[in-house]
């Protein structure tokens, strides 16, 4: 067989053969723009050319700080078809954090929004192998301090339209690089090969996953600067889909008027998108009927939220799971065929789950016994194998711990179901251990979340004089619903638990702290409220 | 990224722990057999630890002499997990070919079917490195005069249910071999990494292509020696999907029974055996309901046959393109999403064409002048390259004529639509070369086969004393079309075509010609009617 390397420019070279006259749309600072692919690779050709002309060379990283529009569409092909890798940088990263991976990284270049400006000029002078800036602007009417400073459209209006982008690299060469987003300690970075983005792309585009297709209108509401996207930019690409890239700083509702005006049939992003989108839904009058699924992962989903969508909406829910050493894309909950009859009530339990692993990925839940057994409800930490799955952390020390005997240890715990689904019941680091038992904190938090009057809920463990640690839940109102009591939520998830699950107290709060990528900062409540037992 | 090697066994390994349950209907001798995939890969490691046993080392060659049924699938997965290489032998060979794929393979070991044992046992004493023989059969009460000679059942009733089956072989060892049908001199050996089998899997379950599924009830009526039945039976096991095999000596109206008795959504074969399932369905009352696409390639399929699938039948036709040097999926006829709203006849027109390269496949089309035009007609030959795509014979000095500057030559003459689709006008030697003008025999045929009482026909090239070369139209009729004259034909397809594209005579037959594959054998009608225009 012809030995030709997968690799990443070659997907923009298929959408620019044949599919020229596809579309995308990207919503920027200056309103909607609409960019063919014939186009949209020709300024990716350009501006590869330019970042080879200010000295970038193979397997230097080229940075990123900029929310989902066509210049970062461009950005993730031109940097890997000029040799570069793409570092795709987390916005809502501290100053230290955003010092921390671009020095890290060693960024030859940044590319940044012109509104994101601010993130990196007070700390300019820290950033030690970046050697110039690259301003993404619809105007050009920005002025800032970094220096030497290059203004990307003018770039690529003299830029070289015959450039070729490098489509000979081997395939196991670094294509991109993302950083975790640590709770603790410094980010960690993870590399791409181009590899791994080639086929963790074909995953999903399997009709058992994702289904990604050229008939699509794909909307990554997950930022770029998370996992890539989730990967979509890449695949979509490659298979020609419309992408709609929803731009800075966008509202549930704009996500709604996005996906009703520009027909979105697939949208993809975190939980806390989904609930702002469904409050959206309930108090707009929106079309909801071009979407043939909603792609949920990040953290896992409450059932309630996916019964919404379905039920209220028509419109399908699919949950998926991965992180960003996963590429993400690790398994997806779908039904098997001979489970189509199920009651729907079922049917919604499998759904929610975190599913099977994807053709390519293999997964295991072990615990000091050996494998759990499927339908056991044993707990275990989730280990994942796999050709989209690293192996190790740029350069940290931290890798000795997450990947072991050539398998990824995720952190996570979870159970098997009968049928094998992954259910995940908590972080490693967020179970409560009470008096020598395991207690999930997520299955706490999704029957809290089901309660009508509740917003957002997250139960953390809290240390116990005499059960060493117990759960207390941590609790959003809805608005609307200000006179919920404690007992109240405790009422509505008795009949679902063992008495020593139920939380010792229910604190109601006006937010929850959330990470970079929107997902419940439990160490900060847990530092908060680190006492709150031992009183008694 | 890990390196995890790609690998066949593995795609087993998958079927056997997440979708045990899921079922391989066979049709074999004694009726239809029903194991699940726990059934199936228990077996196969069985088998797999009885080659060890027999001698099978890390590449050696295996020859399977069968049809489509599951013990033949246990033998894709057992012969690589035993590290040997899968030689899928065409049936229908002359004993001459039988014998030199099969020293050229060096086949080590030959498993055959109880029924086709006829084939070996005259060229027993001709093979010179088979050094034993395992005969599939249901009973047992087969003799045979090969030796030394082995009980596929018993091997199995006795073997390691504990065996492992190789999973980590490099991905770029061979995993198979199938030689090419060919109409001139021996055949050719193409040899499949597991590589190249996982990454076409993946291809084959693409939304985009053929979107194979774990939903799907998959009926390769393509045989399994064949291109690797098209590689479905691979990814259906991959993918948990039910494979429906048909088994030995089946007739069209075995095929619609089939189709009915066991919901086959996805069913894959040649143009003449969907010929012939029109027929069935046409005189039967079969229900046709559960297919979601016929999938068709081989050779190309008249637009005509296409709409009475869709038409007619309400059946989704998929026109695909490929060859043993392709693995085979190259590339698959569907709409862009722009072009839903076109012309049903439109439509049509674009899916009777050869379509657009999967994912991963390049493909360009080049004569004396460098790539055709999109959209000009001009004629070329069709170059592929790809990871899936062969670069050399097996052992065979006719590579250096196939394979060039890294691209296959495929021998076939094709135009590029205005989107870039792959249209086949012939084969480079099938070319009718009338006064330095190029006419498309297939183009003839199909024009000629839309007419209602022609059963089959071909158009050949043949030597004329003023033009070089000349059509003539082979043609069978339908029973209750014998007053057919020729005249009725060329009056038929003569708004269609400039003058002298028009055949110079109609010759009627009772049948054609074809390859052990079921194309057309052109070469010998072009043998037969050499001095047809001549006499003149």
């Amino acid at each position: 067989m012809m030995n030709v390397p997968l690799n990443v420019p070659a997907m923009m070279e298929r959408a620019a053969e044949l599919y020229s006259k596809k579309e995308v749309v990207s919503r920027t600072l200056t309103g909607v723009q609409r960019l063919n692919y014939e186009e949209i690779a020709g300024r990716t050709k350009k501006l590869a050319g330019q970042l080879q002309a200010l000295g970038v060379r193979q397997g230097d990283r080229v940075g990123t700080i900029a929310w989902n529009h066509h210049r970062h569409l461009e950005s993730y092909f031109a940097i890997p078809g000029a040799g570069g890798v793409l570092h795709t940088i987390n916005l809502r990263l501290s100053p230290e954090h955003l010092r921390y991976v671009i020095n890290h990284a060693e960024d030859k270049l940044l590319l940044i929004d012109e509104d994101l400006l601010p993130l990196i000029e007070p700390i300019q002078d820290q950033l030690s192998t970046v050697e110039g800036y690259i301003v993404m602007s619809d105007t050009k009417e920005y002025s800032t301090t970094l220096s030497p400073v290059y203004d990307y459209e003018t770039l690529i209006e003299n830029g070289d339209a015959h450039f070729s982008l490098l489509t000979d690299v081997s395939e196991e060469a670094p294509a991109g690089i993302c950083y975790t987003s640590a709770t603790t300690g410094n980010p960690k970075g993870v590399v791409y090969s181009h590899r791994a983005i080639a086929l963790h792309s074909y995953a999903l585009g399997l009709a058992d996953t994702a289904a990604l297709s050229e008939r699509d209108r794909c909307m990554p509401v997950v930022p770029m600067f998370h996992a890539n996207a989730w990967g979509l930019p890449f695949a979509a690409t490659w298979f020609g889909t419309t992408q709609v890239l929803p731009g800075p700083q966008f509202t549930p509702d704009l996500l709604a008027e996005l996906i009703e005006q520009e027909n979105v049939t697939l949208t993809a992003g975190v939980p806390t998108i989904w609930m702002g989108l469904l409050q959206a839904w309930e108090k707009g009058n929106y079309d909801t009927s071009s979407l043939r699924a909603v792609l949920c992962g990040g953290s896992a989903a409450p059932a309630a939220m996916i019964e919404a969508f379905e039920v209220k909406y028509n419109v399908p829910f699919l949950h998926a799971y991965g992180m960003t050493e996963t590429s993400p894309l690790a398994s997806v909950a779908t039904l098997k065929s001979y489970q189509y009859d199920l009651p729907k009530e079922e049917q919604l339990e499998i759904r929610a789950t975190q599913g099977l692993p994807a053709p390519g990925v293999e997964m295991k839940v072990v615990n000091a016994d050996g494998d759990v057994a499927w339908g056991s409800g044993e707990m275990g930490e989730l280990l994942i194998r796999g050709p989209w799955i690293a192996d190790e952390y740029d350069q940290d020390e931290r890798s000795a711990e997450a990947f072991q005997d050539g398998w990824l240890y995720t952190g996570d715990v979870a159970t098997r179901d009968e049928e094998g689904n992954i259910r995940l019941v908590d972080r490693t680091k967020d179970l409560v251990k009470s008096g020598g038992e395991w207690i999930s904190s997520v299955d706490l938090e999704n029957a809290i979340m089901a309660h009508d009057g509740v917003l957002e809920a997250a139960v953390i463990a809290v240390p116990h004089p005499d059960w060493q640690e117990r759960p207390v839940a941590c609790v959003v109102k809805k608005e609307g619903f200000e006179a919920l009591r404690d007992q109240d939520i405790l009422d509505s998830i008795r009949p679902q638990f063992a008495k020593w699950w139920l939380p010792d107290d229910v604190v109601f709060l006006d937010e929850l702290p959330k990470t970079s990528v929107g997902k419940f900062l439990k160490r900060s409540l847990r530092e908060q409220f680190s006492e709150h037992l031992m009183k008694a």
